[in-house]
């Protein structure tokens, strides 16, 4: 892990957050690489979930709410980590992760989290658990953190208002169902899909990019009949392995679907998937897909008192329609990328990176200065469908070396024989050979190859 | 104005915040079309200002920056609107805005936001200025709101600890100046732009998605040498105006350059051009094209001890660049975009925007019902590269009025006889002509009508 931590940090992939003033609290950035290839990975997303898709939509909402939704949806009462301190060295912990670590040390295969907060205090005690940090066994009471970033904004006279930074973009979509339908005319089975940031006060990020206060999210809600609701579901478990795997490039074996248990199962949900992908540090969720029933549409009925029912005219019926969330973090999407395109080969280390996603799809560089000219112009040509870079330092030798390195898909040199005649040359990363191709059939040729 | 409003909560570009718990603060999101349309925007920034350009790079940083960013910037002290309530119905005002009403009614050309907090008490106090609510004329003292919205994040045991959201995106591309430079291998003069939302505690927010306290930006910063600072400002300003005009089609009529005068430019900056857009509110800045000179990167080389200049290998010189910005507001460009392309005729009120954004591209459907393979075959087609939507609800002529209505700039229709012979008709929207195109050729024929 670390040597991808050190490699995404030199290549500008991924930079320290605002290192210059001392970084704290595992936060990152994206540097030019990465956010083109985050760009990338996002727009492939779009167009294979909604742009494909006859039955979907984009959306793209606030991410500070009205505080009334995430009262409705439970966040405001129940989306917090029970949390105590060491009285020692001050380290704050989550008590059911002390909890897991010590179950998983006995070998108990179990979860804590579905304890109540004295059975966790009494378990610590009674099983003589000691802080992880300094060894002491003097912790305070646990306490309730909720997860969600507050803030306020300013609205009439001297009263202060609070909002919060969303903690997931789901909820948006099942208060705006009624909306949907109405200005889309669309049918159901229909979905709606959005990608935007979203933010938890966590504890204890950390696994580089895998946990963050702030990341991004791709998620769907996908609004059926509830009798079809398990169709739905399977098809979509499908198309979300299908887009990781074939779309994204990421290795068959660094993937598993995991059925969430019985006792796993969020209170809305009545069956759910995830796709866990292989990090250096274990298998972990990557997406999950979750029958969330009526639940989510039923609570917010219940708040707003708006109808949240569904008039299917062909058979003169209303429902509350089920929701099949198929959901991923972008954020963890990209890391799972990277880990899976890291490839050490005797004489080199490179990404293996699929091109469609290759931040720099096209290395251009004239064989010798004198030809910036007309390399600029083959440049100038290509940046209309493809992100490229331009190189005219160094030896020809050091300039494919640094096309090598950097992973990138094409490199299109420029010699004054094959120019004159209308061509480029072609390298290809991954099998290192060269191909004369003409100018004029540049583009096609290479996006041919894209596909 | 009112009639846009109308027109995009109807057809699903902007629905009002979190409505059905009712709506406040004039608060917008994007439902289905205005997502698209507003991701189309972007990209073709991102292709035009990043992709095309060669000393260009994108950056995607944290909502949620390390705060002492904003204590070098200045943000936290000297960013805040000078407020006062009225102590009769509680309404709360800008005193700047307050007086420069007063300037407005009475023919004085000038602005407030200069005067002290005194001097803007003196004023309303001495020219008898009363609230544009209630009439009363009793307002407390002047306060200062810092605009930044602040909020905690827990790191250690119990301290909490203060974080912004973001005022502004260009403060990171100076704080990280040294790291792209470091990490990218790019040569002066080269910029950095960035996409994403930021967030302004607004006392006054209004005018529809114009002004709101969530916003998206698309800044660039542009480092060069000093001495080419001019030059480079130059080109920045046709190529800001290019991209307006000539990019996304807004009418000229619609646009103006106005320069900053000598009493209006920020304390950082030497030169300042706005663009300037016909609201229906009146002309208001759309974008802004400033020098920041080496204001940004001195700043924070004092506050932060990292040395910020850049040395020029060639010419063995160290100095610290200057900074060309121009900078859009996303959302401000979705809104005039709107306007500029709505259009009222006798017999039909539409959008004429530019089929390069036009939320859906092509619309498909079969003559009969009974071709709906068919269409869907070639909808399935059209759909790897554009946004379409399919029909096969109603009389082909009521279709045809949606087509109109939903500003989509090709439709295809499916008919049996041309079908075989592997033709589809094309429909145009602004001339409502029709055309034979071969269905092997589709895509080729659309994407050159993009162009």
């Amino acid at each position: 892990m670390k040597k991808i931590v050190d490699l995404a940090k030199k290549r500008g992939f991924v930079y320290a957050w605002s290192e210059i003033y001392g970084w704290l609290a595992n936060a990152w950035d994206y540097g030019p690489y990465g956010s083109v290839m985050k760009e990338k990975i996002k727009n492939l997303w779009i167009k294979e979930m909604v742009q494909k898709k006859d039955n979907m939509m984009l959306v793209d909402a606030a991410i500070l709410m009205n505080p009334k939704v995430w009262e409705a949806s439970g966040h405001v009462w129940g989306f917090s980590d029970p949390l105590m301190d060491c009285k020692s060295c001050k380290a704050r912990h989550r008590a059911d992760k002390l909890i897991e670590e010590d179950y998983f040390k006995k070998g108990i295969d179990d979860v804590a989290d579905w304890m109540s907060k004295q059975e966790m205090q009494n378990y610590i005690s009674e099983n003589d658990i000691a802080c992880p940090e300094c060894g002491a066994k003097d912790f305070t009471d646990i306490r309730e953190f909720n997860l969600m970033f507050k803030t306020f904004q300013w609205v009439t006279e001297d009263s202060s208002s609070v909002v919060y930074l969303r903690p997931e973009t789901a909820q948006w979509i099942f208060v705006n169902f009624a909306n949907t339908v109405r200005t889309s005319r669309k049918k159901i089975p229909f979905g709606i899909g959005q990608v935007g940031k979203s933010f938890r006060n966590e504890i204890t990020p950390g696994n580089f990019i895998f946990r963050t206060r702030e990341f991004e999210q791709m998620e769907i809600e996908f609004f059926c009949e509830p009798e079809n609701a398990n169709e739905h579901y399977e098809i979509w478990k499908k198309d979300c392995m299908d887009f990781v795997q074939k779309t994204l490039w990421i290795s068959a074996e660094n993937l598993r679907f995991r059925e969430h248990g019985e006792d796993e199962l969020a209170h809305y949900s009545d069956s759910c998937f995830d796709i866990e992908f292989k990090f250096p540090f274990g298998w972990w969720e990557l997406r999950g897909i979750a029958n969330r029933t009526d639940f989510d549409l039923k609570a917010h009925m219940k708040h707003s008192w708006n109808d949240m029912s569904y008039f299917d005219q062909v058979n003169n019926k209303k429902f509350i329609p089920y929701v099949i969330e198929p959901a991923v973090w972008l954020t963890r999407l990209f890391l799972s990328v990277l880990v899976d395109a890291y490839t050490e080969e005797e004489d080199r280390t490179y990404l293996k990176l699929d091109p469609k996603i290759a931040p720099v799809t096209v290395w251009v560089l004239p064989v010798v200065k004198k030809l910036s000219a007309e390399a600029k112009e083959v440049f100038a040509k290509l940046t209309d469908e493809f992100y490229c870079e331009y190189d005219d330092a160094g030896s020809i030798g050091k300039r494919y070396a640094r096309f090598d390195e950097i992973w990138t898909p094409f490199c299109v040199t420029i010699d004054s024989e094959n120019y004159d005649a209308g061509n480029v040359t072609i390298r290809h990363r991954d099998t290192m050979e060269s191909e004369i191709v003409a100018i004029d059939n540049l583009i096609d040729y290479i996006k041919e190859r894209l596909k």
